[in-house]
Formats: structure tokens, C-alpha cells, sequence
């Protein structure tokens, strides 16, 4: 990914000089990819910094977690007051907060700045999400508007907030891309299982879908769905291990939605899928004894249907669930984010790029303060029309046995937020009952306490 | 609870020394309750040290946090080597295996024990949690047994291994009490909106399902169901706000299971559920627009008696989940946690004492190395018969719209066990087309990765 963006950085023009701890890659980068390129190869810290022009702009590209301070402390010695540190890797913010904070005492900007767009994006132009002093993004903007993918509506970078702003959104972005991977991947386990179409089919189905929904998540799927493995000439999908793994985001996500107390039922979902999926020893041995779905005589081309729908709707719940995160995170940690600019920048580059971004922009550009997407009036006729249809197929999915988590919280999600009244009361009194942890009451102010018969 | 337990330790004959850092409930509690009893009032942390005979054993009632590193940094100057402290608050985990080592250096020994069974629990006997060094543990043994609830099997108390395992099986515990809350509530819920019976009769209902389950939260919802608002004779439950707090336990089990990488998905739903309960006004408002459940025709007989098995089972899943989460600390944390003896001292005292931790005693007594509940063979009749009747009442209420996220989390997790084959596999491949991620492959051993259509 950072040589993609080294090679995205010079084909806008600009000199690059690159250091990487093994000397090896850098060498083999310079006599390959970067050869007869406006790249300059360093061996040391030092030689880094020192074949940089003032005020110094460092891009770094390395492993979120100590790594990165290990390289900061390694460049600290020779970068000076001015100097700019832009951190394009997935670090978790509070890391990013500890850092901006450390580096400022020394004079030294820092930019945490998240970057998506995978490989492909880095070398094409990623989705770029920068957050720190709002002066150092204005010193590197140029930059990073020319190696930012493009819309109509322009690049795909803003200026985000302060701090750990950038890193924090691209943490939600991440949480939101778990949720639509593993929707899609449901969907696709009851089209496989319960209407027993082939993954070719599958795959052409999905294109189909894609001419609506313009979800690159859901591109690439129809790729890999059409995959063959070159040996057997089988469906290659078939042949990977079912067992997920996953690099922290996601989980961060999801932790952090229960420290602010946001609920986030989808992408947690999606995240406890995965750690589900890890436990195959287990998992077979359960289905061994419990195993097998249930068989049921569907009509395929109303149940694919249905699943279309609620695809669409529910990654639409995904993005509902992230932004008012984002929402939550904001005031509480004096963000300021824009939400209607994220929902802009994330239109192309990144991973979860999809068409209705754009009425998620649109809405909120005009209603700024919109509490919650499931609310907007551009999303009134999809919540309608598709919201019966994702209930018959987490019906349909629960009656049969499939395993459908993701889906299920969504819909979960959707029928929360309608409750007027939820029996949390009840849960107030037993707190109150045991605890003597009081409750309020609904027509009257104050604390209660009830000496409750034993 | 402080007060309670002091009672509690002079009524099986000990001698206390009691201290609060507000005078007045000291002088306050020594001239009501501690009346005449065998309890010295001290006013300062120097007073009630040198109250005590060496080694002094000091036990903390103090709230989870900086509190706690306060309250110790106040007494050290006193305490002298041998000296031991118990921390019989909730604090969390890391914390205790924090003070835990700096406790150890200076010769002090620090015993975190988890406390559960409420106000009266703390009077009566609660069940009894400590985790540190075993030695240390030896030398209070006697007065934890004597405090502690009795079942027919002895005191609810016993030794779970180094630094914080006993505060992580508190916490664990405290995790699976959420669960069966919520799962009681939205049992609740559901009787009282789609069939529509009266709270009155309610609690009849669950009073007559106690007498299998014998679960302490159980019979106490039956009492608070009963309970009329003096002022007005209606239902007091009808006049609590919908809103549940929480004091962190419950977050902290959902948070270290993603960390962990266990699959927690029913305690995960139930500390979801409080977050979103605590939305009402963003509630109403979704609820103007989409709220309202569908109708539906029901038999009361038989949906009571499919939502009395559903109970059930959601239950032992919830604890399936709570058990697996100690089983992996115990490994990664080599606490290990003697599972058997768990079970057992959650028999009595505690709030999430129910007639089945008998059978989950059984399972781990006869099978140490059991990876799961599902699997163990007291358990195959309640999964055979009730499974079918959890899977009814689960599609019963998404049909209907009604927010049963426990219920629901508690059969996917059944599902997701269940299933030889799940379609991370596909995440896989999608990690492995956009992020050059690899993948594993069924057929072979090692990574792999594919050179994706773009």
C-alpha cells in the first residue's frame, strides 16, 4: 500500500523519497516499480529526513500499535519545528490523540489520516480522511487532493477535526465495512443453501444488483464469486477456509460503540460473526450433534427478490449505525465532524463506496442535525417498501436454521428505534429491586426508590 | 452494601472496625444499626489501621475506579508487610492485576474479590469470588466462609486462581446477569403486548415457571409485577421510565469478549438493548413515523408455553456464552479457573443463582475440558425439545416488529454453532481481493493469494 501511494504521489508530480526498515524492499521497489520514477531511495532515518526541503512532510505507512511510535521516536531526532508527520495508517485514535498531543509539546504537526481504498485505491486514489490542527491539513491539502480519488463532486478528501478526528471516522468506516461484508456474505449463505444456486449464478445475480445498489463491496464479490481455482477448475470460493480473520478496526469499532453507549447492533454483529466463524473445531463438533437446516420448498425468483431488498436495507442500517456513532463521538469528543462531507468523501476510493451515498450526503446537507439516517425523508420510501421485505427473510432465515446475525440486528436495529416503550422499565425495577440502584418514573421528576416486598 | 456486610461479619462473631470517609454515616450507622453490635467506628485511615491486629485484613467498599487507588493510597503509609487488602468492589480486571503487582512489591497482598447478591445478599450471604495468591486467599478463608451463602454443597465461596480472576469472574457473572434481564423483559414484553395480559397475572405466570427454574431474577420480577404505586393502585412497573442505566460489568464483558475474540453474542444484545433504551426521545420520534407492532391472532396457552421454554434455554446460553468467555481468560490469562467449583459458588447468594447451575456444575465436574454447554450431555434434552420452541417465539415477534434482541442473539448463537460451514469464506476472499489480506484454503495448507479480475 505505500509503495501504491508513493507511485500515486509522483504520477501528480510530486519527488518522494521512501525508507523502509528492510533495505531489501526498498531496493527491489527502486529497480522495479519506481524505476526511471521522480523516487529517491534512503537507507536511514536520517538520510530520510535530511533529503527532505522544509517544512518536512513525512508520510507514514506502517502497522497500527507500537510500531508507529517507534518509528516517530526514530525520526524525532532529526525532524525540527514545523516539520509535519502524517500517519495514513488504520491507528486506533486514542493513540492518535496521545501522539498529536506528545508531537505538538515538540513543535511537530501530526495529521492522523485515514486512508481506503486498499492496494488499488493507494495507486488510483483512496478515499483520504485527515484530522489534527486544521493549519497543517491547509499546508498539505494540495497534496492530498491530487492523489484523492475523484467524483463529480471533486476529491475525495476533507478536512475532518481535531485530534483524532480522521483516524476515528476511518475506525467507523472500517465498522461499517464488516457489516456490509458480512450482510453480503449472509445473503449470499441463503442463496447457496436455501435456494441452492451456484456460485457462477450467485455471481451474476449480484452484478445485477450492482447496477442499483453501485456498491463496490458488492462488485468484487461478483468477481470472486466467478472465480475459478486454476488447478481444479472449481469454484475457488468453495476451497477457501470458512474462517475470518480480522486486524482490529472492526472490533474498535464495536468497543467504542459500548463506551459512548451508542447501539451498534449490526456491526457488532459482524465482528462477532467473525470470532464465530474462527471457532471450525468447535463448530463442527456442535454440528455433528445439532446440526443441518431445515429443508423448505422456496420460489427463487420471489425469495431472490426479497433478498435484494433487504440487502440493500440493511446495509443502509449499517451506515445509519455508523454515522450516529460518528453523531455521538462528535459531541463527545469535540469533533465537529461533517457528517454531510464523510458521507461525500466516502462516494469514492474507499471500500464502502455505494450508491446511496449520495442521498445520505443529501440528507445531511440539509437536515445537519439529523439524529438518525432511519429519520430522513430521502429514505422514507426505502424504509416502506423494504422493510417488510428484510423481516420475511430474517423470518425465513430463522425458521430454516441459517445463521444470519448481521441481517437479524438490523432489522433488530430498525425495530428498537420504533419502540416507543421498551421494557427497560422492568430492567430498572430489578436493578432497583437488587441493587437498590433506583429508577425514574414516567410521571413525575426525580430518583426512586421502592422497599420492594422479599 | 458496606453496612450490610459488616452486620453480616458480626453476626458470625467477627470484631470490625469500620471507617467512611463522610463521618456522618459512620456515626449514623454505629448509633442504628450497629448498635450494640461488636463494631468499631473509626475517623481516619491512620485510626482504623491501627484498629485492627496484625496482619490486618482491610476490605474495601469502594466504587470502581480512581476511588479504589485513592482510598489504597491512603491507607498504605499504615498498612505494613503481611498486611492484606480485599478489594470487594466491582473494579475492573485490569485494575486489580495492576495494584495486584504494585501491592506485591511492597509486601502488601491484595485479594480482588467479586461480591454478588445485592443489598441483602451482603446481609445474608452472598456468593464470594476471590481471586490472588492462594496463600493469601488460605489466610482469609475461614471469614469468607463464614459470611458467605450456603447451599447444601457448602459456603458460595472459593479460591479462582492469580491476580484478577476473581474479579473477571465477577465481571463474567455480572455479563450474564444482563443477559437473563433482558431476557426476562423481553419475555415480559412480549406477553404483555401480543398477548396482552395484565402485569397482575404476569407475575403469576413467572412465579409458576420459577418453581422448574428457581432463578433468583425470575422471582423477583414475579414481586415487582405484583407491586401497585401507592399513590395511584396502578402497576408501578407502568410507571417507570423505559430508560435502563447501567454501571459498566456488563459493557466490560461485551468489550472483552471482542478483544478475546469469543462470540458473546446474547450479553452482547442485552447491553445493546440498554443503550438503545436510553434513546427514548429519538425513540418516540422513529416511533411516530414506523412505529406501532402488526396484529396478530394468538393461542395464549401455547405461546406461553413455547415463551416458558424459550426463557429457559436463551437462559442456559446466555450462561453457555458467560462460561466459554472464562474459559478462553483462563487460557490467555492463566487464571485457571476451576469452572465445576464456579458453577457451584454461583449456586447461592448471588444474583444469577437459577435450578440449572446444579446440571452446569455436573457438566464441567464430569467434563473439565467441555469447550461449550451445548454439548454437554445433562444439557441435550433442553436443546432438543426447547430449541424448536426458541426458534417459534424468535419468529414470532420479528414478525410481529416486536425488539427481542436477546432472544434472538441466544438461537444465533445456537445457529452459528451449529453450522459446519458459514460463509466467511467469503470475507475471506474479499479481505484477500481488496487488501491483498490472503486466506487459507480447505484443501491445503498455507496462504494464499489470488490474483483478482478487476
Amino acid at each position: 500500500m505505500g509503495q501504491n501511494l508513493v507511485l500515486n504521489l509522483v504520477a501528480k508530480g510530486y519527488g518522494v523519497s521512501v525508507y523502509n526498515i528492510e533495505d531489501l524492499i526498498t531496493k527491489k521497489f527502486i529497480k522495479e516499480r519506481a524505476t526511471g520514477k521522480k523516487v529517491k531511495d534512503t537507507y536511514s532515518y536520517q538520510e530520510l529526513v535530511a533529503s527532505l526541503s522544509q517544512p518536512r512532510k513525512v508520510l507514514l505507512l506502517v502497522k497500527a500499535g507500537e510500531a508507529v511510535d517507534l518509528v516517530i521516536g526514530s525520526l524525532l531526532p532529526y525532524l525540527e519545528e514545523g516539520d509535519i508527520i502524517i500517519d495514513g495508517g488504520n491507528s486506533h485514535y486514542a493513540d492518535t490523540d496521545r501522539r498529536y498531543k506528545e508531537l505538538k509539546k515538540r513543535g511537530i504537526q501530526f495529521l492522523g489520516t485515514g486512508v481506503s481504498g486498499g492496494e488499488f485505491g493507494a495507486l488510483h486514489g483512496p478515499a483520504i480522511m485527515p484530522g489534527g490542527d486544521r493549519n497543517t491539513y491547509h499546508r498539505v491539502e494540495e497534496i492530498l487532493r491530487a492523489i484523492a480519488a475523484r467524483t463529480a463532486e471533486g476529491p475525495c478528501v476533507a478536512y475532518l477535526g481535531t485530534g483524532s478526528a480522521g483516524h476515528f471516522v476511518k475506525m467507523v468506516h472500517n465498522g461499517i465495512e464488516y457489516a456490509v461484508m458480512q450482510l453480503i456474505s449472509e445473503v449470499y449463505d441463503l442463496i447457496r443453501k436455501a435456494l441452492r444456486i451456484s456460485p457462477d449464478r450467485i455471481s451474476v445475480i449480484f452484478k445485477n444488483w450492482n447496477q442499483l445498489q453501485q456498491s463496490y463491496l458488492l462488485e468484487i464479490t461478483h468477481h470472486i464469486l466467478a472465480q475459478k481455482d486454476e488447478e481444479t477448475g472449481q469454484a475457488l470460493i468453495d476451497l477457501i477456509l470458512d474462517r475470518a480473520q480480522q486486524k482490529g478496526t472492526g472490533k474498535w469499532s464495536a468497543q467504542e460503540a459500548l463506551e459512548l453507549g451508542v447501539p451498534l447492533p449490526t456491526i457488532t454483529a459482524a465482528v462477532t460473526a467473525r470470532n464465530l466463524s474462527a471457532l471450525k473445531q468447535e463448530r463442527l463438533v456442535v454440528n455433528s450433534i445439532w446440526g443441518g437446516l431445515r429443508e423448505k420448498v422456496l420460489k427463487e425468483q420471489e425469495v431472490l427478490g426479497l433478498l435484494e431488498d433487504a440487502l440493500y436495507l440493511s446495509i443502509l442500517i449499517a451506515y445509519a449505525e455508523g454515522m450516529s456513532l460518528l453523531r455521538t463521538a462528535s459531541e463527545r469528543y469535540n469533533y465537529r465532524l461533517p457528517l454531510e462531507q464523510i458521507a461525500l468523501i466516502w462516494q469514492g476510493g474507499c471500500i464502502i463506496r455505494a450508491a446511496f451515498l449520495q442521498p445520505i450526503y443529501q440528507a445531511y446537507f440539509t437536515e445537519p442535525d439529523l439524529t438518525n439516517l432511519i429519520l430522513a425523508a430521502g429514505f422514507k420510501k426505502d424504509f416502506r417498501d423494504k422493510s417488510p421485505r428484510l423481516r420475511k427473510v430474517v423470518m425465513l432465515a430463522k425458521e430454516i436454521g441459517l445463521f444470519i446475525p448481521a441481517l437479524s440486528a438490523a432489522l433488530d436495529y430498525y425495530d428498537g428505534l420504533r419502540s416507543a416503550e421498551l421494557p427497560a422499565n422492568l430492567i430498572q425495577a430489578q436493578r432497583d429491586y437488587f441493587g437498590a440502584h433506583t429508577y425514574q418514573r414516567k410521571d413525575k421528576k426525580g430518583s426512586y426508590h421502592t422497599d420492594w416486598p422479599r
